[in-house]
């Protein structure tokens, strides 16, 4: 990595400027590397996992989900927030029971993304779910999500007709198809599905 | 698609909750499709652009820049906001322009990704750019950017070791494959570069 000094920007002060329920934003002030002085409004996040759940058929576990903020119904991974103080494989294996009722036996990590980096420090991280067995799905109060079992295919002919549109989904499916296709490995360990 | 009113969401009050300089953040009061209320907390964002830019000789131009709320740099393709009442192609050519200096005789529209759908409204539209001409930059106060010349090999090969992980890029990366591999098609129209 080249040497990145003359980009890095210094906190002067930080200010939470709005604590919601769900939201903390942040006001710091900063000092640019050229001297000068500027403002940083983002999003606190606790961090979040997606999962790319796959059947023993090689079908894949889906979610349709009302998207307030958009106004629509997407097409995703399940995926959700860490909990306090929980490991990011315990909540992948939480979301993935409370979400779609499954439990999986062999689980690996294709690594992380951000997506909101001018304004979030939010980051998900990438869990693949394998070796998986049906139980009781548990939702949140409001929150409504149908599963969908889908074929590779068809995802790939969605994401091509635009109907695919979340990106950490995307990034799941980019992530499948380079695994399937040898070219980026995984390392997959085994748990005790009861525990999931 | 299936039917999806037991998935929607209706809004019963709206307030706007924080309005900051860059941030402006809402919540709604909803009545949900089983008859109960719940509370959504969002980010109103205008929208932005992303930009995969092509040489003639193949390689990739991307940017790297710290990322204040993650606290690192990051490898990313160009991108930004939309400016009011501005289209999303002329704030992709605006953009490339600015962070950038290049301009571009041949565009193509990939589609659109949603990056925060849990709890922001914006949309990314993914841009393609080829025929590029090198001009001067103009970048904006407090914005430091590197250029940097990549081949897709490259991005790939950081991708799967986990040094590529920005959202908007991965899904870039993603669509260059596939319009490579001649699975996704894009449509591409000639602009006259001295506009750009």
């Amino acid at each position: 990595m080249s040497d990145e000094r003359h980009l890095i920007e210094t906190k002067v002060s930080s200010e939470v400027v709005y604590r919601g329920h769900f939201l903390e934003v942040r006001k710091d002030q900063i000092a640019l590397p050229d001297g000068g002085q500027a403002g940083r409004e983002y999003i606190i996040h606790p961090g979040a996992v997606v999962i790319v759940p796959i059947l023993d058929d090689g079908r894949l576990v889906l979610e349709r989900q009302y998207r307030y903020p958009l106004q629509q119904v997407l097409l995703e991974f399940p995926a959700g927030k860490l909990d306090p103080g929980e490991s990011r494989l315990t909540a992948a294996r939480r979301e993935l029971a409370e979400e779609t009722g499954y439990r999986a036996r062999e689980w690996a990590c294709a690594g992380i993304l951000h997506n909101a980096a001018a304004y979030s420090d939010e980051f998900i991280e990438i869990w693949f779910a394998r070796g998986l067995e049906q139980g009781e799905r548990q939702l949140d109060h409001g929150e409504l999500i149908d599963l969908c079992l889908m074929q590779e295919e068809e995802l790939d002919r969605l994401a091509s007709a635009g109907a695919l549109t979340d990106a950490k989904t995307l990034i799941g499916l980019l992530w499948l198809q380079k695994w399937r296709a040898g070219r980026w490995p995984l390392d997959w360990q085994t748990l005790d599905a009861a525990q999931g």
